[in-house]
């Protein structure tokens, strides 16, 4: 699903990867993290996929949700075993987000687009 | 590819995508488009990721290097085509990226994480 974020500004944490053979327990966490994101304080949205290399992209209403979020308890062990097991690499960036705009195709397939 | 962008501050581009079942010329223009926008003035790199959603990121050194690439003739055409055929809904984000931090495990597999 394409996150339905407010009207900017809001933040955004865009988390490039590439994963090593290791599958051992990293879709069960990656759900649990997933699950717990959306609980947080702050919490916007969600988007991810996966190929090459995997993107997922993690929207945030300021720098101070994402920094608690970084710094939670449970969060923090996941960050610890994707170094030590699941990826080989990784890049985030820690992003304002000035603008957006968005595109909905009518649902009516008569109605011209 | 995890793109190898200079230090901050710089700007990333997210777009989020659902395709339709259309695939004719899909994928020849997101390949012309992927070499279009490396050649851009301002252009620092690109990643991308599909399952259920798409999502591609593109880096650049300034707005203004983001409007051109915008403005530009031939992507205004596979934008204008992107929305008549290729995509049933996408979500684009201008972003100002702030910080970043990486993490790359060393090759020899002796060598402690």
């Amino acid at each position: 699903m394409i996150a339905q974020t407010p009207p900017p500004p809001y933040y955004a944490v865009i988390f490039t990867s590439i994963r090593t053979e290791i599958d051992e327990g990293y879709l069960e966490m990656a759900r649990l993290m997933e699950e717990l994101a959306s609980e947080q304080e702050g919490f916007l949205g969600l988007e991810g996929a996966r190929e090459e290399i995997g993107i997922s992209v993690s929207y945030w209403d300021s720098l101070e949700s994402i920094r608690k979020w970084k710094a939670n308890a449970r969060h923090q062990l996941a960050q610890q075993k994707g170094i030590a097991s699941w990826y080989s690499a990784y890049r985030t960036r820690i992003c304002r987000v000035e603008r957006d705009y968005a595109f909905e195709k009518p649902i009516d397939p008569d109605t011209p687009a």
